[in-house]
């Protein structure tokens, strides 16, 4: 690889100029300037990003921090902020942290400020203080899916209602005559699952049915799957399982499937979020959809502006007034695996 | 963010000592050395890596660029190659191209050698001249997934035997007595399904079968649901479908279903790959299972020697001799979604 001393060398002078030169800075004489981009070319270097990005104390790409490339909700998101980023010039990068907190913070050191402008970070299980010494360091900072709209997480965020989508998913099983519910919460009681499932749980009460059976499990498809079946064989009665998220609710399509049962004749099943899968499986998952595409969109453009707020002047009260954004209300997407109970169950 | 020459003017030094002490470099007085070890805390310096990795030719991590970050197979991939670069400390970023050429050529120009020093590359539908540039420059390239062996393809790779992987699917088929066998590729006739199909096309002749009947598809699962139902409608005798991959044969259970097909007792259905949903669909898939896992750690570990090789003295051979690495042979996976054609059909 060309590096810029060679260019000098080449071109016979010093590295501040054939800086200046390709950043059209400075005052360099006309011929000077021609002989730096014949070497340029002669060497075939490339403005080198990195030195740009160091040079002007900014960075050309975005990072995305997410927590489990494997889950496919992931993928769909990060498509969607590649999108919205493509539209302002910026490139993504994906870093997957595992649910690893430790990977987290080595991706935030290696990459926040250096190779990245700003961060999305995506549930991703990091430690708060990481990301607050990487805002304090002069990288901004979004979290792209903040639960609980109501208690701001001291970072800028985009909030989603998941409140509320648990009760749309209640009030849907509700409505349709169930009154004997399973619940499949997709992490542990106090995790990020944990307003979806009061949400659930208040309209219950609300509608005066009995209190819930519930299973914490595993955020996967074989997480609902056993889920299901523990809820079913310690109730056979249930006529309904709601999950807190797509992929436990189709592990338990399974799970009804292999127990003899149809959905949604003997068991509704519905989810939250309304990932590609849910659309395609068979039957298609009856979900409360997340607005994907708004939240990716927003994320991206909060973080531009705190990006502009920390190197312009005029922008810092933008950053003060903009910490929250929160999304439209996630919305019932009602498909084939839920229906009315079956009469005697 | 805090600069090398910030903390060369705290100091009292020139950047150039700066850069010795934190690099352990040239010689530096014990007092200079603490007074910027004393400036690099008091300002909360890090050490750049991105600065770093200028100053020393190289830089930190590893770019895996993917076609298609929705397909799942990449996500999947992605993880096998993260867990394969940590071991040997790298860190790796992903680089959706979303199957665009230019988007891939603007990643390269972005990344190569300046965030990363070697680049990853997995059917992104890359312009060879591009990946060419990029190795010309000095950041060593490797094509992950190369579909045949036997015939190199001008860069640095690891090769599957997906002819082989199609021979397969057609001899498990043709075993269990299956003869009219319809076919989706997930492809266009030229592109990089044809190695499978014409292992598959090649076994049914050898076998004496009739030729099959063929759809070219998205290699997605709504792509195999459509080609299915128009093979099924074009030729209802059929008792069996091969896909190409895992997401349109999935596609195709898809198709049976809706049509009342019993899976495997009207129509058995096979795939290639064994990503994860193939394990976890209802019936399980049947599938030609390619080694992951394995094309991953070959992947990194030839990536890293070229990139030694391309640093250090002794490896410059090394680079010549290893320009494709094969994995070992795709193997045949049994599940649910297969048996012998029923009585009749």
């Amino acid at each position: 690889m060309t590096t810029l001393s060679e260019v000098a060398r080449h071109a016979g002078v010093t590295p501040a100029t054939v800086s200046n030169v390709l950043r059209n800075r400075g005052r360099v004489g006309a011929s000077t300037r021609q002989r730096v981009l014949d070497a340029v070319d002669a060497l075939g270097y490339r403005p080198h990003l990195a030195a740009r990005a160091l040079a002007e104390g900014r960075a050309p790409t975005l990072a995305l921090m997410v927590s489990s490339i494997a889950n496919p909700f992931y993928p769909e998101f990060a498509l969607a902020v590649e999108h919205a980023a493509r539209n302002s010039g910026h490139f993504v990068i994906i870093c997957n942290t595992n649910e690893d907190p430790l990977a987290g913070r080595a991706y935030l050191d290696q990459i926040a400020g250096t190779l990245s402008e700003g961060v999305l970070v995506t549930n991703a299980n990091l430690d708060f203080a990481d990301l607050h010494t990487t805002e304090s360091r002069g990288t901004p900072v979004v979290l792209c899916m903040w639960e609980r709209p109501n208690e701001p997480p001291g970072l800028p965020c985009v909030a989603v209602d998941f409140r509320l989508a648990g009760e749309l998913a209640a009030t849907h099983l509700l409505e349709l005559g169930h009154r004997r519910i399973g619940a499949i919460v997709g992490s542990k009681a106090s995790g990020i699952h944990a307003a979806r499932y009061e949400g659930f749980v208040d309209a219950l009460r609300a509608a005066g049915a009995p209190k819930s059976r519930v299973k914490h499990a595993p955020d996967t498809i074989q997480g609902g799957y056993s889920a299901a079946r523990a809820l079913l064989e310690a109730d056979p009665t249930l006529t309904a399982i709601f999950a807190t998220n797509d992929l436990p609710a189709l592990g338990a399509m399974h799970a009804a499937a292999d127990l003899g049962l149809n959905v949604p004749g003997d068991l509704s099943v519905i989810g939250i979020t309304d990932i590609q899968l849910a659309r395609e499986s068979r039957p298609a998952l009856t979900t409360v959809a997340v607005p994907t595409v708004e939240v990716a969109g927003l994320a991206v453009s909060l973080l531009r502006e705190l990006i502009e707020s920390s190197y312009g002047q005029a922008g810092r009260q933008v950053a003060a007034n903009v910490q929250m954004r929160i999304s439209s209300a996630p919305k019932l997407a009602v498909r084939a695996s839920t229906g009315a109970p079956r009469q005697g169950r």
